[in-house]
């Protein structure tokens, strides 16, 4: 493939694009630009800044990823994680409402999508793979449940703060007084309507005889509804005068070209922060566009991916957007909705300009606390307890990494919350893997199979200890090997023979490899030989390299039941005169079991 | 057994213990404490403490590890690397020879103490699993390095500092002018004279007649020599007024009972350091022991040996000390020379007490040179360069481990060096199984056996595909499970069934189930069935605890010859009717190849 074709998937899909692709995309890009509007102004709320900064996030970034992605569904923009990430790295930076804050959060923008890019470009996608489902399960669920609690001061119509979930609840509290009554109906009432619009407008309408998708393309649109009629509302009955805060006005017109700040400490201070965004931003975009593209046997290109989101950044940099990434519920409205090709976010982009450039004085009268009931509504949907019990039934390491995302989440913030989940699952991953499961193993009477002492009937000599081992050794696994090892042979002063049964082990680093050379070193000290078996193909390769083979003061048998034969043939005989026990042999599962 | 007798050893060896046992100990101690003089006062200065304090931490922490370490010959003191790391560590925060530089280095012995006691009621040695061999390796010889280039001054008697290789270097070579030439010589004479006694004196008293045994312990008395004959030449020649650099006045008497400085600002500075030097001074300590006590068949409990060591660095801080482990020379000239309990190290302690009693006086003559090449030619025994090659030809990505922590600690000193080498190390490790070897398998004709379709002559259908994944899934490598399988997919339109081979895989872990639920769903969506097969006991019994057998649009087989039996008779009847091919029955290995 050029490197034109595989930097621009534009080249591939754009050679076949007909005009009735070009209907198909024209309508999806219609429904999402009209779902994209209150979407981006809550979403630029959400991240602290102002309304039609989240206008400009949709216009120029989604003509980017129309040229770089791979994704034929995707729709990118402002979502709610990542604004919520973004007012927690600006705001340590500056205060909102400021010159500097909005100039840290282009930076922001920009920073990300450079780092995109290079991951991109040198294939670091798989940096994404360091974040488990778990912890980006518990990191979506807190940051949900966070962003819903700091919307209540629009629905409450009071100021209020706080960094964690602790401090907003706390300050929401103590303001509760000053509550704005009018803002707080309008507020109920719009939350109300659109959890209705979510669960009950659909089945409504398809009980009055609505084709099921446009009914569901319809119940989409409902946040719009409640924005017209809010807006409608409070400029009938001049609410603004009442203390119900409005957006106010927002300028019209287009974006016009900005550059990030280049100032080093800025980006020295944003570094990680751009980093979590760049990793959470794809991880989320990825697995959306992998399920859309799953459902026409399409495929996407990930690394091309990561070029495309950073693409989109940088284009919401230069003109004068915050960071963006491609949000689930809208692109899977943009699927529903019949899009074909990446042309449908270009689509949507005119879309938006053209609402930036004639639709922004039609907003002024509009509430914040509709836009603060659309987030609510939005990000409740991501919060997923239930994740928490199916995990614990799962796994109590994996549960672990997910309680510790969400409590540090929700009590320090983002950064540490998804940090601490990612060192966990490390830390987690390492400690399990440092303790393989070992099993001391004899033969099954009657056949050549081995199994583990503990769980079958099965016959052992004296003089031959058969160890196997269910892990790949490496360096977090080695001394505890050595240690089991020593240990197993101190409790056995008859023992002749080590034989270590390697059917699981794919592969043996350097501090294995020493660990290996040094038990049979120690053994042969004690007069105890050292044998392998079962040694796969690519392991015996590396083994191959060295001299251990030739210090080994045993061999490498290719079956274990070799291994027993030549060792210990009286035993192999014994075995071999016993009709097998049916309990043993007739397990369902052929694997080795614990 | 009872919680006394498991946290002192001293109460299982010492009801057994005899006359002869006793008469052992002494001669092992009186060897080590003839060889420990010169080294605690050497590595106090390479710590940059006065000299006493390297006495003081050879007394009261050989009494603690006698009564909490489990090691029989491990000799405890004031070792090369950790004296580095404590210079290192406290000159950041004081200068040297101020009273705040040594109470930094006692702070240091109570928390790294504090740490150690900590990990081993917890039972958290494993954490010291996460350093390499490689990463050891590289960083014992970078600091071997680093501390025979610090000893310059002291050879070349001229004023000079820096922190890492390059600084050092040229600090030296910009003093060269003041070089104090009698200093020079008597630097230069010590050292060659040190190489020979480690070299050719054993040969050379063996030539004679000597016991070889006896032969070794005499040579490791060399140091010995040097600092008895320099001494009475500097003090022959009062070269102490000629420029010549000598230890001067040790304040005679036993160490006073002091506590560390409690300082809240200073623990947390020293807490990162603290749990290195614990670490790295564990890992050294505990091979060390490990080897020698394999040779009598013996075993060391490593949770204890943390104790061990944790009561004798708080020891070491509570007696105005500095941080302390076991030493690899010594422990085995104490092995060597019959030491056959910890008992063997309280000796010591006496007779060091003795030493700091009454020999101090005689030392005030002793030149810093000799104690600096003592230092060098103990050190430069630790660099292994030659293990570079070794790791190169065994493992590329366990060399880059290696290389980069030589290279870091000479570049950017101690600390930033090891921890370089430790998330390198696991970073490199994720990046490996994140990219697991998976393989398209086929029947090799004849018999029940399936290996890779690149490498071998098998038959396959082409409605099944059967990949067998070579590692355990879990969430480094699920994405890349996901992708993969899609890939194959998408490249066979006429494929509808996919079998997953398990037979490798000990672990599934949450993300990687998640993963495996998304594959059974994509597929059904495009009408392929997913099924596994060979899966391990463990890894069932899980699977078994959730629903997804009850989604799995598939089955789980037993074997993947049944898998295929049961999917596609046809090849299976194919496969039957030809004879094996001997090229592919006759394969060495009988695991799965690449």
């Amino acid at each position: 493939m050029s490197l034109f074709k595989r930097y621009l998937p534009i080249l591939t899909w754009g050679a076949s694009y007909t005009r009735d692709t070009a209907t198909n995309d024209l309508v999806a890009a219609v429904i999402v630009t009209i779902m994209l509007i209150p979407q981006s102004l809550a979403y630029a709320l959400l991240a602290g800044l102002p309304p039609e900064i989240g206008l400009y996030a949709s216009i120029l970034p989604l003509v980017a990823y129309a040229l770089f992605g791979t994704s034929r569904a995707l729709a990118v923009g402002p979502v709610a994680v990542v604004s919520l990430m973004t007012a927690s790295a600006v705001g340590e930076l500056a205060a909102q409402g400021t010159a500097e804050y909005l100039g840290a959060a282009i930076a922001l923008a920009f920073l990300s999508g450079l780092m995109l890019v290079l991951m991109g470009v040198f294939r670091l996608g798989f940096l994404a793979n360091l974040l488990s489902h778990p912890v980006i399960s518990g990191f979506i669920t807190a940051s949900g449940i966070i962003i819903a609690a700091s919307q209540l001061k629009h629905i409450f119509g009071i100021p209020s703060g706080g960094h964690n979930l602790y401090e907003i609840v706390v300050s929401v509290a103590s303001h509760l007084g000053e509550t704005n009554l009018i803002t707080l109906a309008i507020g109920i009432v719009a939350t109300a309507f659109l959890f209705w619009v979510r669960k009950g407008l659909k089945p409504f309408l398809v009980a009055r005889g609505l084709r099921p998708r446009l009914a569901d393309i319809l119940a989409k649109a409902g946040p719009v509804g409640a924005v017209a009629v809010t807006t409608l509302v409070a400029a009938a009955f001049s609410l603004g005068d009442k203390g119900v805060r409005l957006v106010g006005d927002i300028p019209a017109g287009l974006p016009t070209p900005t550059l990030p700040p280049f100032d080093a400490d800025l980006w020295l201070q944003l570094a990680g922060p751009a980093l979590l965004i760049s990793v959470i931003g794809f991880v989320e975009s990825v697995s959306v566009a992998q399920t859309l593209a799953a459902k026409k046997r399409q495929r996407i290109v990930p690394d091309q991916e990561l070029i495309g989101l950073g693409a989109s950044n940088i284009a919401a940099a230069v003109s004068g957007g915050y960071p963006v990434t491609g949000g689930f519920a809208r692109s899977v409205v943009n699927f529903d909705a019949g899009a074909e090709t990446p042309a449908a976010g270009a689509y949507t982009a005119v879309g938006i300009a053209l609402a930036t450039l004639f639709l922004t004085p039609l907003l002024t009268n509009l509430p914040q606390a509709t836009l603060a009931a659309t987030i609510i509504v939005a990000v409740l949907s991501l919060v997923d307890l239930g994740a928490l019990k199916r995990t614990f039934l799962y796994s109590r390491s994996d549960f672990a990494a997910m309680a510790a995302t969400i409590l540090v989440t929700l009590g320090f913030g983002v950064e540490t919350g998804v940090v601490t989940g990612v060192v966990l699952s490390i830390a987690l991953y390492l400690y399990r893997t440092s303790r393989p499961h070992m099993a001391v193993v004899g033969i099954v009477p009657g056949t050549e199979h081995f199994r583990n002492i503990k769980r079958h009937v099965v016959v052992t000599g004296s003089k031959v200890l058969t160890v196997r081992v269910d892990e790949s050794l490496y360096f977090a696994n080695s001394r505890y090997l050595e240690d089991r090892i020593y240990e197993l042979v101190a409790e056995r002063p008859e023992i002749e023979h080590v034989v270590l049964m390697c059917p699981a082990v794919n592969e043996i680093d350097a501090s294995a490899f020493e660990s290996l050379e040094e038990i049979n070193r120690r053994l042969s000290d004690s007069g105890v030989k050292f044998h392998l078996s079962e040694v796969k193909g690519p392991v015996m390769d590396r083994l191959e390299r060295t001299d251990f083979l030739h210090h080994l003061s045993g061999r490498v048998f290719l079956t274990q039941y070799q291994a027993l034969c030549a060792l210990d043939p009286h035993t192999a005989h014994v075995s071999e005169a016993r009709t097998p026990k049916k309990s043993a042999h007739s397990d369902v599962w052929a694997g080795p079991e614990i």
